[in-house]
């Protein structure tokens, strides 16, 4: 039987050592010809110390098509064994999240992939159906905005984003969340109300989240928390470094390390 | 001075008479070296029938980059003065969001997007920052499990599409709304918080949404409603025919016609 997401993710993180996960972002500045180039030279210097990778599709779209070719020839570039997250962020009606689940887990083979819940369950289903992968379920977001909706308070008391983490778990065994390392009082609140599930935690870095903050809130359990940080490690002089000494503090911060 | 969006959906749907958008959807069992050119004889059997166009990038994301080559054949298909809706629902964070926004208006060239407010104002404002193109927000989608989170009531005592109707058009002289054909009473309530908002009403056809009710309640000024059929036209023994009927169904819901 296939090992699930989380199993795979588990074991990458053990393997390594690390909650880190490196954002493939490539910056708009960048002629697209250079940008598979450059995130192979990233891939190299960082994946000793990642648990994961995560590309987000949105720096390879805004290149049109040869943006798409560079992100084909960047996964094909990163080591067997390192699993791989497509943040994609998508919600839409069946057949049509039908059509994004095909592109998102057949097409470009992602372990695991983000996914609104704005739409209801039943526009997630068709991703959680592929039991192998992972949907990490945006909860609370790293953005300025993200208490507009997510943390307005509903009729039963409860937020948004808490409704979210007490009923998406029940929606199968490959729910995970999205939450951001910006808001680390409801990065608690969610690991509190979701004790067993995967949480992706961007923001690190050039967002401004904190290591200590970020692990002492969502826990230390390999497989049920990867925290990534994407500008500060592809900007950084020495990317092995950055990525080396971002690792150590999630680690330092979560003792006893994976 | 460039007309704005609506102003240009506006002119186009008087000019034709129509109210009508036609969902340019390739289905998954289709030869992709197929897309483009049932998409040119649908455009080319519609096109005197429809206010817009309405591409989902689901559909041709599914097919991987020979997809996406298709939908570049696609757009240059359809006859200059018909506005085309880039369907992508994209939401995330604010530099993810420009390049999303860079993706859809300079990539694609679209005239309008439909984007998801779950992540707050502050993700939707790179794509409002095109003051000459539409964005069509997420309020009230046509799904059965659109009311999971969209009419959930808040602690103030409007539901969530209620609170997205009532603020979202504040933010932009650009802002839409997705409101879906299978919502009536939603739709209704919706334009009563929104009378100037320009909306886009999928769900009619192959989804069960009823022409009379949906002109009842988004009312019948041009610019401001367009209701969006997919497989039910596409999928027509004769697709001028189903597209004129139906173009025709909703003139005569909203008489007036345009």
């Amino acid at each position: 039987m296939t090992a699930s997401y989380v199993e795979r993710l588990a074991r990458r993180s053990r393997e390594a050592g690390s909650y880190l996960c490196v954002g493939l972002d490539p910056a708009a500045g960048a002629p697209v010809e250079a940008v598979a180039a450059a995130n192979r030279a990233l891939i190299e210097a960082t994946a000793p110390y990642v648990a994961c990778y995560k590309p987000n599709l949105a720096f390879y779209e805004q290149f049109g098509i040869p943006g798409l070719r560079a992100l084909e020839a960047t996964l094909a570039a990163i080591p067997e064994g390192i699993p791989v997250i497509g943040d994609a962020k998508r919600g839409d009606i069946g057949n049509t999240a039908t059509a994004y689940a095909r592109a998102l887990f057949e097409v470009w083979g992602f372990d695991a992939v983000t996914a609104s819940p704005f739409l209801g369950r039943d526009t997630l289903e068709p991703f959680l159906a592929y039991e192998d992968r992972g949907v990490y379920v945006l909860c609370r977001t790293s953005n300025p905005g993200a208490a507009d909706l997510q943390n307005a308070r509903l009729a039963s008391g409860e937020t948004v984003y808490e409704r979210i983490a007490t009923t998406a778990p029940g929606w199968g065994a490959n729910v995970g969340f999205v939450v951001g390392a910006t808001a680390p009082g409801e990065l608690r609140r969610i690991r509190e109300l979701a004790p067993g599930t995967s949480i992706l935690v961007p923001g690190l870095g050039a967002q401004g989240g904190d290591p200590e903050q970020v692990m002492a809130a969502a826990g230390r359990e390999p497989g049920l928390v990867v925290v990534s940080a994407s500008r500060s490690i592809a900007e950084a002089q020495d990317q092995a470094a950055a990525a080396c000494a971002l690792r150590d503090a999630l680690n330092a911060a979560a003792v006893p390390a994976p």
